[in-house]
């Protein structure tokens, strides 16, 4: 797959100004993350600035994990739209509620995004499925294996194809779709899912890239998620080596991308164009 | 005193979802301390579905920083209650301000606490003294000693009758009772008093544990606080040899939760059942 | 410059209550890093407690990030000029977006500030200049030079003047002046903008340092300056050594003020007293 490498390189040249509108818990995370990455984080969300703030961004990411703050992802959203700025989504906890399954058809339905990375519970959510999800994480039934991955695929493509975004979809093997192109990253790590922010930190990443690479979306998520992979697998390696644990490997995964380098990423990468 | 190794095993094998209505200030370390237990942490805390989303839990902790959540944790509180999922309260600076005080007397009126776990001065301003705290700390009059400790218990004691709660007490000495039984743990350290966050951790500790034990409050509080403090305690000690500070503290003691066993809470707790 | 490794000790020995109202992102930093120079952080920011729960504190620093709790602020910060306690302002992203343009006036109307710690763009804004900034950091053009740097300290002097506020501007080279004398600070390190809440921390510090020293406001902004800039320097060190990134650099630098002396203070500070 082209342009993985100029759009790591260009992040951290053009220096993005990425707007987050983000929940409490893990707005710390993302924006050292995005730091790390070479962008500038912006973390206002309050509905009476929204809007204006976001006019200097080069990209906005709405986590719907600041549920309290969907008026301000709308606002935002609209005025980012207009002037052509790109728009992540990601639908934390989407069917976990019905607060939060109305909330997300709403944000689908006021906003377009360039970018929605979500679990596949998320995801399947957003199609219109019934699932629940445990509590921020995927729910057990609904990870995609080997056997289900067509399946998977398909319903992905037709997400992709009714919103106009590129879905991304996070587990042990990611699924980034366009619709016409599917594209299939085996690359992170189990402990990514002992620290709570993984799935926030990895939309604030594609949130930069995004902001580096507006035209091209696809590639600036399997960008994000690949990044955010490697980095936990060295992380990872890190936290075995030293005896430490989830909180050191919450520093290390964020210094990882810090140190990050073009070349890691060509070597390490483990994606594969999906032909199905 | 039994089951303690049994309820650290059960919370890393079910995993327990934990609901958490917590403030801004430690709501990250909350959830990775959750996650370092073997839980799933659930950081949700707006009334539109404060209810809803408690029916998926193990355990719900409602932790008064978050103040401006009352509502919230009244309803997810109340529907907790009614499906037999405990509810833990951190009462943090509870005698600090008049709102604080009426704030406390209105959630024990409205919800039933499994376990309540707060520093001296919370504790008694719940009990219905005059105290004030200093900030988010025990005052240093309140503090508990070897001279005040009987009629200390005898207060905690009575406190336990008339909520129907487990109190848990911290402090250089912590002290547990559900009326009839009481307990004393000298686990701990300096440095915990040194970070933000060791009170509220340490309550989303208990609601971990009481998520995995339900029917065993007063257990899954001492697992708990023991926990913590032998946490406290190997952090400490890599502090001071590798001449870190708070902050490295901080994730040394996640960290040590991460990695904690069975073997070690049986081998280095320092629990006493109180004879008096 | 005299009084600076007075105010540092003083500050561990009194260990003073530092109330803040401030922003979501980087709360957790500001209160660890209260504590790793002594203080005693209290995070209170809603309304309905903002005068009482300031009646205990020795400082309060208002963080204009908490854009949605300026009423919290004005309670609180007229509450706490009624009784004599140093308020500190960090007026973040002041020049923004209307929203803060207009919210940073009305906070300077409404309270007297002990001392403004702000990057350059926002203090330029402060005075009704017209700048942007880039989210939460000073715009390049603002930046303060060898060459432009008699024209900035004139300006700073005579918004210290007008507001009657010491003036603390964060830079390659930091100015602080009381419109009377004018103190250049040359510490600190590249890596302090590669992390969030650098800013927010210093603001932390300055604040706790006034509350230890609340007749000597200038000297408090230098020594809190100072201190961040040497703690700085001593972590890139660190992460230049151990091959760590950002997130690392952040708890390294929170523990070098945790271990932080007045010897060090002493040895390692840059400052000259500007005469011009």
């Amino acid at each position: 797959m082209r342009y993985l490498g100029q759009i790591f390189d260009q992040t951290r040249k053009k220096e993005p100004l990425v707007q987050c509108i983000t929940n409490f818990v893990t707005v710390n995370d993302c924006a050292n993350m995005i730091l790390a990455a070479g962008g500038t984080p912006s973390m206002s969300h309050v509905e009476a600035e929204a809007a204006e703030a976001v006019r200097a961004a080069d990209a906005l990411v709405c986590n719907m994990g600041a549920i309290e703050d969907t008026g301000a992802m709308i606002l935002a959203g609209k005025e980012a739209n207009s002037l052509g700025i790109p728009v992540i989504l990601d639908p934390v906890a989407a069917g976990g509620t019905s607060l939060r399954r109305e909330t997300a058809k709403k944000l689908l339905k006021e906003v377009h995004f360039s970018v929605i990375r979500g679990n596949v519970s998320e995801i399947r959510s957003l199609a219109g499925e019934s699932v629940t999800g445990k509590g921020v994480d995927a729910a057990a039934l609904d990870v995609i294996t080997d056997e289900n991955l067509p399946r998977a695929v398909s319903r992905i493509r037709q997400l992709a194809e009714q919103t106009g975004s590129v879905i991304a979809v996070s587990g042990k093997t990611d699924v980034i779709s366009d619709a016409t192109r599917t594209v299939l990253i085996r690359n992170g790590c189990a402990a990514m899912s002992r620290i709570t922010g993984s799935g926030c930190m990895v939309t604030a990443l594609i949130g930069c890239f995004c902001g580096a690479a507006k035209e091209l979306p696809l590639e600036a998520a399997v960008t994000g998620m690949t990044v955010m992979g490697i980095a936990g697998e060295a992380a990872e390696k890190r936290m075995l080596k030293n005896g430490t644990g989830n909180a050191t490997f919450r520093n290390d995964l964020i210094d990882a991308v810090f140190n990050f380098t073009e070349k890691q990423l060509m070597e390490d990468m483990k994606i594969e164009v999906y032909k199905g």
